[in-house]
């Protein structure tokens, strides 16, 4: 079978290249007579695996000394959770699309939480307007809004207030200061590797405050201490995303994929800006560069599109349910011949209808 | 390179049919054009594959209608704070090992907790004497030791008290009547799968009990309401869980990989009974049928017999540091095959020293 073009949000493509190592050393790794799905986690052979990703990740992003990185488990979800429970205090949050809220209400099931910023209003079309306290125990954002097609232009200044932040969806695609961050979570699967395994940086000195009814496995220190495997991590899925981020250290690491990001991202927002067919609806300054959202003039039309479109090899276009139309979400891993690919279905499309 | 015997405690050797099978598939699964590990959780192609893998394990352990099945993630050591936090009220726990202890520690975060039976005093070489409550909010207990290498010889009876127990490490390894429990969770690496996901298994009245300072992600009515996928699972991990699930059924199923288990125990059991180099101090009644421990008369020759037994392709024999000396795990996936090399190489060792 001939791979198509995945335009999923996530679980995502992957670059071939990645998938074609996996599947060679898939029942012996290396010498060692096993697979990677068998090994101990406490064995050498399994920790030279899990130290590797974890050195390229702080490599590929310039994460400074002073920064823990710990590959954990339960998604960005569970962070939504773990963030006030090892932050605590009366933090701020930014309600700027579904996650960024799913994250808000979790937290508000810790205590207060003033909302400093809110864009529900708008359909969450933009960035909204923020106003953040100096006295808030920690400040958080959503960097890239998956469902809404969405992205901070520029990070907010929170002065001495620690910035927390989702950055599931665009890790990794442009260069981030880490060290303007408190915080740092991702879940793996749009552009770390595959689903399963939870990215979480946090800056030395934010940990050590968890609150006593943080669960252990939660417990940022407590993993730090156990250099993420106070239990068994998931093993296989951290080492695939340990092979995608030396692919991305091939490529020329964050700023050359970032160029590439940026001209993907210019190919179809371009395309749709000058047809008469497509349409989104994002301010054009808070566009997200990895899920662009659009429809058709009508749902019927929506529907054929994205069924159409599988049919001729470019799959999950359909767009998330609270927004309709289409969303292509293009990652690091979908190349540009991709979105290539894509245009030209959409104007043979336009034409034919 | 040759394949290895695998004593591995977790993650451990799975069957080599189903690594071959997801080797084939990797690059593409069937005709979809992509990688398992590439497709969105909510795909349809996806959810016959995690679907498939919940309803064989339902088939192999024989789950009545009236219990949900979640596959989730963070390893039964996240149940261990899932456990008090969707239960609550006043438990008792059986401290009967490292994990056992975990479990309870755990819970004491929450509320308070009655002990209900010890067996730390005796370094955990047998299960404990029990005085379970009948007004106890549930029961917990760890039906197989890993590191200690025991094993409960039958169930307690707690009456109406629901009983809650950690099956990771004999989970599907023998029959047990699900009936009997309030709670089953297992940490998949060990019989069921690789490691990154969790097999929770509930009786559905116990649903909907939770705390509200349950984390989201944790919440078993939630999960149950969003069939595991509040977030984004595990789902390549689910996959070969789901291979190995599909191996176990073509074997037989549990009754008949149980012989298989109580055949391969017993063969190393006779043998270090009957040397004089070996030794296992487990009450005979409660050995483990998964982990065989088992000591020489010197801290030496223990650290020699893991090294050469490695180099003879007998791979993670060392026993965990609580107990020392030497730990075969034979899980379903180890056949007889491997238990008699690792007796011939025991016979061998003997002899030359």
């Amino acid at each position: 079978m001939e791979r198509v073009y995945n335009f999923s949000p996530g679980p995502a493509a992957l670059p071939i290249s990645v998938l074609e190592k996996a599947q060679r050393e898939l029942c012996s790794y290396g010498s060692t007579g096993m697979s990677v799905m068998e090994m101990s986690h406490r064995s050498k052979m399994y920790l030279d695996i899990f130290e590797g990703a974890v050195a390229q990740l702080r490599k590929l992003m310039g994460i400074p000394a002073d920064y823990t990185v710990l590959f954990l488990q339960g998604g960005a979800t569970q962070q939504f959770a773990a963030v006030p429970l090892n932050l605590g205090g009366t933090p701020d949050y930014v309600d700027s699309g579904n996650f960024a809220r799913g994250a808000l209400k979790e937290a508000q099931k810790y205590g207060e939480v003033h909302v400093a910023g809110d864009s529900s209003g708008d359909n969450y079309t933009h960035i909204p307007e923020t106003n953040f306290r100096p006295d808030a125990s920690f400040a958080h954002i959503t960097t890239n809004n998956t469902i809404f097609g969405t992205r901070w232009p520029e990070l907010p200044d929170t002065g001495a207030v620690p910035l927390v932040t989702d950055m599931s969806s665009n890790i990794l695609s442009e260069v981030y200061d880490v060290n303007r961050f408190g915080v740092i979570y991702a879940g793996a699967q749009k552009n770390i590797g595959p689903a399963g395994v939870t990215a979480v940086i946090i800056r030395n000195d934010l940990l050590g405050r968890a609150r006593k009814d943080c669960p252990k496995v939660m417990n940022w220190k407590a993993q730090t201490d156990a250099e993420s495997m106070l239990n068994t991590p998931s093993t296989y899925a951290v080492y695939v995303a340990g092979l995608c981020l030396d692919w991305l250290a091939e490529q020329g690491g964050v700023a050359a994929i970032e160029k590439v990001n940026i001209e993907k991202a210019k190919l179809l927002y371009d395309f749709i800006d000058n047809s008469t067919m497509y349409t989104n609806k994002v301010l054009p300054e808070h566009r997200s560069r990895m899920n662009v959202v659009f429809t058709t003039p009508t749902k019927e039309l929506d529907d054929q599109f994205a069924k159409e479109a599988g049919k001729a090899g470019l799959a999950n276009l359909k767009g998330h349910r609270l927004v309709g139309g289409m969303r292509a979400s293009i990652y690091n891993a979908m190349p540009i011949e991709g979105v290539r690919a894509l245009i030209d279905f959409m104007k043979k499309f336009e034409q034919e209808h």
